[in-house]
């Protein structure tokens, strides 16, 4: 952790701590008013955690990966919008170590390192309206609009890509601050309201070949696969992490609540009905925990071996992720959902925004439809085929 | 109708349906703004619906329940709050009736009738703070604050109750512009956000005896008890009409898209698992309609009945309504969480709002415990005995 | 209704309740043994209700089908494979009465009614193994095996079925009787165990030409096609009637115990866990049962159409009888399974048998897999198609 | 392990694997037939396996309870009946361990390590009709029946059970040939069919005071109350092992099925719905293998803490196996009733058998309300209360 971190002596998840602490005070507030927070950024910059994922010869942290997703959980529990470009800000590192060699990622991370930058990103596939057109030996223009961009507004550098002429996706890596590059700010969404994800521009944005990750190149083997599903193990995390965080506010009203007129106890703790949801919630919870960890380990095991990585083993990853995938998304619907029911009417105040648990996981977990990754499992359990790498699988 | 309905020509579910596709138009912004739909209230007081439920003998339409429910649930399919009001306002109507007797709503009814009055409600059963006090043979003094008050910013004329000193509720009919009587305009919940469900003030309020409803009196007999189970079907219609219109988005939603990439399918319509989702919805939404017809069909049988209604008659229909009302609650929360799950992300926009599904099913079914209508119906059964009258059975 | 029946004074539904109540006091022990149930079988010969479908100018008793599906469901409380042989008699009936022409069929139906014959099948139109040989201008012989052929042992009439050799399906109508017919009596399953779903035997069995339905022939029209959803109408009311019957049973068992030692409450009906399965269990089946009502209803009006019935008209009445399918396939495998639940260990032991109800619905909600009918009723939903008939739509 | 296995060179899963794959030949004919599986319960007995739990110091294996619940697990995957006597004999094992001293168990731990003794069970502290009679210093006479008495014939040695004259509850442990032992062999239920847990019968017989587990008694001390946890925990690796027997013969069913006919895929393993369905599967198994490992881990930890485990962390425990147990529960009852989903009807046939598994769960999952262990956790989650130690908490 750089010097100028306040908190020296604390471990990554304490920091993380203090920063929900902190965020916590606002976010209702905040997801009201959505937009770019730049303030809570700022402490996430100062905090020192954005260094968590780069490797140690860079000057950062070098995290085990149980680190770095406890930390984006840890923050998801109070605000999501802030542990998703949080995360996307690890993915982003791992994204640059996964698709180009050291020799090119080593001054961005060290500057990245010494300088507390944030990442951020404008790399939506299925978007296609960036161009990225060569026009000499060293430079591209990139040029066009981009939406989903989640995090790039006041991030310090920029992941950005570009298809070519002949369908290609390039992606890059350049400082926020190049010529041209402007954000629309128009992301109002239901959910994940300060995620910033909305469209980004680039107006004929010089971009040097020496700045393009092409080797090994985007998903080009089942090691660089790995950044799907890096991304999709953020989602798990962000899942959790909500549905924990509205389970704690569900937890702390009811105990001291009464119970219903009905109830054959005075108490809403010891109401037969309210007791089984919570044991509904907590079950469902422990599931959720215990997946995401025994997808960490998968993953940490295959990102340790590196580029010998075989389809097989990156399968076996990617079945880990999905299936923790699968249930953080029905357990964080089912919970945010769920909650109202024993807190009953009074807990629907705008005061308390508690709808925003639902909204932020009901927006995020439809990044991508969770039906194809029941397809994705059911098809590997019957035929043993694991799921052809995507930036979606 | 009266003579100053434009839509002489029309049956009120076509009347309704016009309301409707008015409503529609502005639906969407009028939530985000929350407040009193001054607008839009007006409309329904031109339409000549509110006459529906009043006796043709005072100049109302004398409308059977069905023709009525269905109103609340053509309204409800594209705006739950001005249903919830509309609906309070029969409920309101039948109240009187039931409670009180010919002789004393009569002059009610008439005016309502030929003015296309709108009944408000400050009766809030669970909130004892407005004191009843009587300062002579004919007039008594309310006194307090109550909260919950759907409908009664804008009223024409008010439902008030409040406790005596020795904690009978008595509850009178005054028109809402009686001195004293204010509202906070303090309502603003995740939810049913142009309800102005807040809080009433009753300043020194004189309310004359004979506007009291004394004879036979709130919950005094089997038959003046259906009230509070004219007020669950009316939210059984409108958890309805919310899921049906969720349902009638997504829909159209879903016909323009494109399958996922990985579908077997290329049109949306054709994947299978697309299909099955709408299939579950379906499935559900007509077993609801079905149970709420029974319902209607048992109230309505019981209302004909009138004073000479069992405990045993009364209690059939307070069966009949909760299993309409379980299987509404659950149908509504489920349909408008997972049409998200068809649509996908571009659905979350906030320019669509169509998270409104979800809040206003999501706090209006919060009104009394879903769990404890399971209770009701459990202990039914295995033991014959029909739930106590009550304001929330 | 003939004049052998000792029943003459009572309705079809109180002949079906007399018939069950027989029939239950050796159910359990009948489920167990398997086989065929010639006793039983010929009280319904006895009871008159076979004569139910048949029309009055041929001597039958020209019910509606709300009374036959009615007759049917009340014997399936206490004995799904008798409710299903004799469900599947009017199902015969019906079948000859759309496939061919009252000419032909008239003199089936006059016998039929005269001597209370029990019609059977051997109509599995997926199994190719019977095959259809013309040898004459007026004679067939069918050959071959065909399996699923439920109620075919000791049946007096019997629909038979054969392929030519252009791969049509030819299906005609011969006694029993007929030389050559056998069958292996080789129905061991874990369900509907005295249905006698086993194998039936052709062994170069004349068939004339005059004993085929020709005309207009097997699903040659909507009207024609009507068959199939009746009988997926008739397994509608055996799982009704299976969960209406382990809901019986768990009732009893359940009113005469003590609640769990850690319950809050003495007696078991008391216990608010058990109350709320049970609610859980009366509102599924009250939304089956009104499913089941609205399916007889679209399809009695679509058999009182005829021959005109269009497509369209034809398809409404599958959708609802898909619905009705999927809710009461859903519904009693959730209520055969968790009566348990709440009768607890000793409703295990083997003397009262009562797996037999999951087994019987396990078994038949199978005759065609259900996650087709979801599919079915989503591309009606989404395109408006309405199924293509077939035997299983 | 001793010197008569002939499996030494083998790892206790290896062992166990082998023996599931002789049980399996028979599983599903000893399940019809029911009765005491005394062939099989012999070649346990030669395996070797139930020296697994009994401390090396005593000629056993002193094996960790990981290792003694996946050989549980594995047996339950083809037999649950053998799996549940086999579970409960080491259940008894520490059962003598939790309850008594090293100076009085040592001698049969011994005996039982020394020639393969296979501890059997009557203790059902629920059934009081036996009861203990203190006739000298040294002597008490137990008489009378008790039900439920799993894996007690054919057993060497016995935990026996009775109630005092002051309603105090004594065990003791005898070999199962004392005079005056007999079982009456009435198990005939529907699962579970070769656990002889029927009736036990002690005529006048006299067991000594220093067979008595005394000191520290049963439940005594938090670190005695582990016993019912230990039990709970081998039902959920009986569960999880029949869901995942289940499993595997749906998935192998399927490998050589076609789609149905309506299917956009040709084979049965490309079938969205069928692979949803596996799905579905296969993040329940997960999630309860992982609850599983959890709360073995949980455990092991409390045994080895020994007699200063406090009331605290007894609770942990408790916690973590009640949260498996009712995923696992959920789980095994959810897959053996859908496997018949995806395999179709002619997976019913009763020559498979396959509704043992099934039958086998529902019936064993019955051992003590689910309901409760959710109140439970509930309770605990609520008010930080954890279970009271009891025989089923």
């Amino acid at each position: 952790m750089n010097a100028r971190s306040p908190h020296l002596k604390h471990t990554p998840i304490e920091i993380a701590e203090q920063l929900a602490a902190q965020f916590a005070e606002t976010a209702a507030a905040r997801d009201k008013q959505g937009g770019n927070p730049k303030a809570e950024r700022d402490l996430i910059r100062e905090s020192g955690l954005l260094g968590l994922s780069i490797p140690t010869e860079y000057g950062g942290q070098g995290a085990d990966w149980q680190t770095i997703f406890k930390t984006i959980q840890t923050i998801a529990r109070v605000d999501s919008s802030l542990a998703h470009v949080y995360g996307f800000h690890h993915l982003l590192i791992a994204t640059v170590q996964l698709f180009s060699e050291a020799e090119q990622y080593g001054k961005w991370f060290e500057q990245s390192a010494k300088e507390n930058l944030f990442w951020g990103n404008t790399l939506n596939p299925l978007d296609k309206r960036t161009t990225a057109t060569q026009i000499s030996e060293t430079e591209y223009i990139f040029h066009g609009d981009k939406s989903f961009c989640s995090g790039s507004m006041d991030s310090d550098i920029l992941l950005c890509s570009g298809f070519n002429q002949d369908g290609k996706l390039l992606i890059g890596v350049i400082p926020t601050q190049r010529e041209g590059v402007s954000f629309l700010g128009d992301w109002n969404n239901m959910g994940q309201r300060q995620t910033d994800s909305g469209t980004s521009h680039f107006e004929q944005v010089k971009v040097l070949k020496n700045e393009l990750l092409l080797n090994p190149g985007p998903l080009s083997t089942p090691y660089s696969s790995l950044r799907p599903l890096i991304a999709q193990l953020i989602f798990v995390h962000m899942f959790l992490g909500v549905a924990e965080g509205a389970f704690d506010v569900a937890k702390q009203t009811v105990q001291s609540q009464k119970a219903w007129s009905k109830s054959l106890a005075e108490e809403a703790v010891n109401d037969p009905f309210t007791q089984k949801h919570f044991a509904e919630f907590y079950v469902q919870l422990e599931s959720v925990r215990l997946l995401a960890d025994k997808a960490i380990h998968t993953l940490q095991k295959a990102w340790h071996v590196g580029a010998d990585l075989t389809a097989e083993q990156r399968g076996e990853v990617s079945i880990a992720i999905a299936t923790a995938k699968i249930a953080s998304t029905n357990t964080s619907l089912y919970i945010t959902q769920n909650i109202f029911q024993v807190m009953g009417a009074r807990a629907t105040t705008a005061k308390l925004n508690l709808d925003r648990f639902w909204r932020n996981v009901r927006t995020q977990t439809l990044h991508d439809p969770v039906d194809y990754k029941y397809q994705e499992i059911g098809e590997w359990v019957l035929t043993g085929k694991v799921p052809d790498p995507s930036f979606y699988s």
